[in-house]
């Protein structure tokens, strides 16, 4: 029988409670949202305001050396590969998930040869994925969208397909797809792979080389903490870099960016992925954010995602089984991300209700309140305190009051 | 005949004397280079510290709503709006530059008759606006890429033309391309203009609807001051807005972004023109950034960067005119952006020195020193002074000395 007291044990015995002093959390809230905005780490409270005052303010545009922004891209991009499994000269940070995803889907199309011309999606996948492959396909219309229904992606493979998006971890169930058996798949079929890793990179042992992956990106400002909107990465397989090219081929991934020629050359390297100047106050802030990732193996992030994951379901089953609220995630943690969707009625009103208690979580409709466990932060003390929560909302059906009825502008 | 106390006599007069308060300058440092990075702005540094601190910090992801981080693009869009001669409602800031022409570029080919498929742009232009061509045509081999040679523009122009671009001032002479003039030759012929206002954006009276422009890209971090890599933005011209399709349709463009939908369809203002997350750091500077615009007329910006550079031309003809430099910048204060370049022989070691003694200005291959002249807070007095110095470090011939003899990465 799980207590409390257990749950205090198990932080103390935790192999990662020492990264939770590297952020710097607000009092008296349980933050379960790390998957929608990674928490602040205290290493990039300094680092920015250095970048802003000394860097920018002093050092003006010499800084571009002497604090190596141009370089900064592929710094970050190495620090990230650790954590996807990839070689450091196989990631850059760059741009958003949704321009990279064009990027790497338009390349990948554009190195197959002309009869394989087919992208396929699943549809219900996160839906700028969607969105991208539309805007693709209707900029070159020799491209063909496959969208098929969830689950559909191996049967829409043949001898047409040129590449497949995927979510490597599903952005409301949490649902993981299996990597390495997918990749032989689409291997097999001819076709690429290009995996969304926004929900799973910082929290899973993603392993992109190991299980095969062709081309990939990934969300800076989730797991990775590197603030709202922080740069994305981009990662392409050390055998694909030669072949491959950036359609968005702006002057910063040009070979000689400052030689002002011309003539577009492709950097011979993971750089070729840049396009225009990057943000470098936000990407400042990724680089120090991946700090907190310092002497974290994955393999440890992963096992505590699972297990708090487990310990949530299981009480909110216990606590708050009679209201009727249904897993809409997957039991077992092997097949699971870092968060735990939960199908609530009223689930609105629940989550506003929660996040005014100080347990910030999310609702995605109809009906979803999802909530993330990152482990570099999160206690398993603060699941319990959570669903204790949640039990005492649904019992005295507090939610009911009208100021959690009102529907914000994002959620 | 000018002297150094003209000079401050011209200071004390100054009707935009009082911006310079707005900055943070290192001390000792004669700043030539705000065409290439911005000088930060006092009110960017508490500005991005409460970002960090309090918004992301404390707020986490109720900053969305709480902070107005959604509407940030579209609130900061409207703010460059009256400095470039558009309404509000026809600018929106997001991306980079190069992202930003390519998104206009296609969308301008994409809304035109299918006989209309060639894009013109000069070579010598802005590199990454030639490169964003070029990847353009590559992905959609439909599209004719016309690269034509500087001044060559309006002979390309036919009957199969969809899309010209631009740069307002041209990144090396410091040029101004006469856009009403310009826009009547390209609308005549059926096409579309597509301005790239990365020179001229934040020191000239751009009037983009008054001159006829249809679409126009421009940078944050040059004369607006928004900060290293800060987001550029996007002007459509109101007549266009319905009928234009962003090829990067990412989430943040989505009408209903969190809808999740399955399928793309464009929000029905300038929102449409955003792809992914934004990098809210750097736009959160870029937003503070444009305090520094307020209570100023672009009228009196102009007229102020033209006396600058006239007053720069003449002493420096005056007093390095031996020395073989030439002027590479129009004389007519009427036909120059913000910045002026000499032609001159040991161009880097000169620049070089001119920097180690606190005239910084940059140098572009293969023999030209450009300096820019930001009247936000460049002083008469300090072109004096820079003058003064350029001309001791001739005379002197100091730019000999082995130390500046080294190039740096970024130039």
């Amino acid at each position: 029988m799980t207590t409390r007291q257990t749950c205090l044990a198990l932080d103390a015995a935790d192999p990662l409670a020492f990264a939770r002093e590297r952020f710097s959390l607000p009092e008296g809230v349980i933050y379960l949202d790390g998957n929608s905005l990674g928490a602040l780490p205290k290493s990039a409270v300094e680092r920015v305001r250095g970048a802003v005052e000394r860097e920018w303010g002093e050092d003006l545009i010499a800084s571009w050396n002497r604090h190596d922004w141009i370089g900064m891209p592929q710094r970050v991009g190495g620090r990230v590969a650790r954590l996807v499994g990839a070689e450091a000269g196989e990631v850059v940070a760059a741009d958003s998930v949704s321009v990279n995803l064009f990027k790497l889907a338009a390349a990948a199309v554009r190195a197959q040869p002309p009869e394989r011309r087919a992208v396929v999606i699943e549809r219900g996948d996160f839906p700028t994925d969607l969105y991208i492959l539309q805007g693709l396909a209707a900029l070159a219309p020799d491209i063909e969208l496959r969208a098929v229904e969830p689950g559909g992606m191996a049967e829409a493979l043949d001898e047409t397909t040129a590449m497949v998006l995927l979510s490597h971890v599903h952005y409301r169930s949490g649902a993981v797809r299996d990597m390495a058996a997918t990749n032989a798949l689409i291997r097999e079929a001819g076709a690429l792979s290009l995996w969304d890793l926004s929900h799973s990179c910082g929290v899973l042992d993603v392993a992109l080389n190991r299980d095969g992956a062709d081309l990939a990106a990934g969300c800076g400002y989730k797991y990775l903490n590197g603030g709202p909107g922080a740069p994305a990465f981009v990662f392409v397989a050390e055998r694909h870099q030669a072949a491959l090219q950036n359609p968005l081929s702006g002057w910063m991934g040009h070979a000689r960016p400052f030689d002002f020629i011309d003539d577009y050359a492709p950097a011979p390297s993971v750089a070729r992925w840049l396009c225009g100047t990057p943000p470098v106050l936000s990407m400042t802030a990724l680089d120090a954010a991946l700090d907190a990732f310092e002497g974290v193996e994955m393999a440890a992030v992963r096992a505590k995602a699972g297990a708090l994951g487990d310990l949530f379901i299981d009480r909110v089953e216990a606590r708050c089984g009679r209201h009727g609220l249904t897993l809409a995630s997957p039991r077992n943690a092997a097949e699971r991300g870092g968060q735990v969707s939960f199908a609530c009625e009223n689930g609105w009103a629940v989550m506003q209700n929660l996040i005014a208690r100080g347990v910030v979580g999310d609702f995605r409709r109809p009906d979803v309140i999802r909530f993330g466990f990152a482990p570099l932060y999160v206690r398993y003390a603060d699941v319990w305190d959570a669903v204790e929560i949640l039990a005492d909302i649904l019992d005295s059906e507090s939610w009911r009051d009208e100021r959690y009825q009102t529907a914000a502008a994002v959620t």
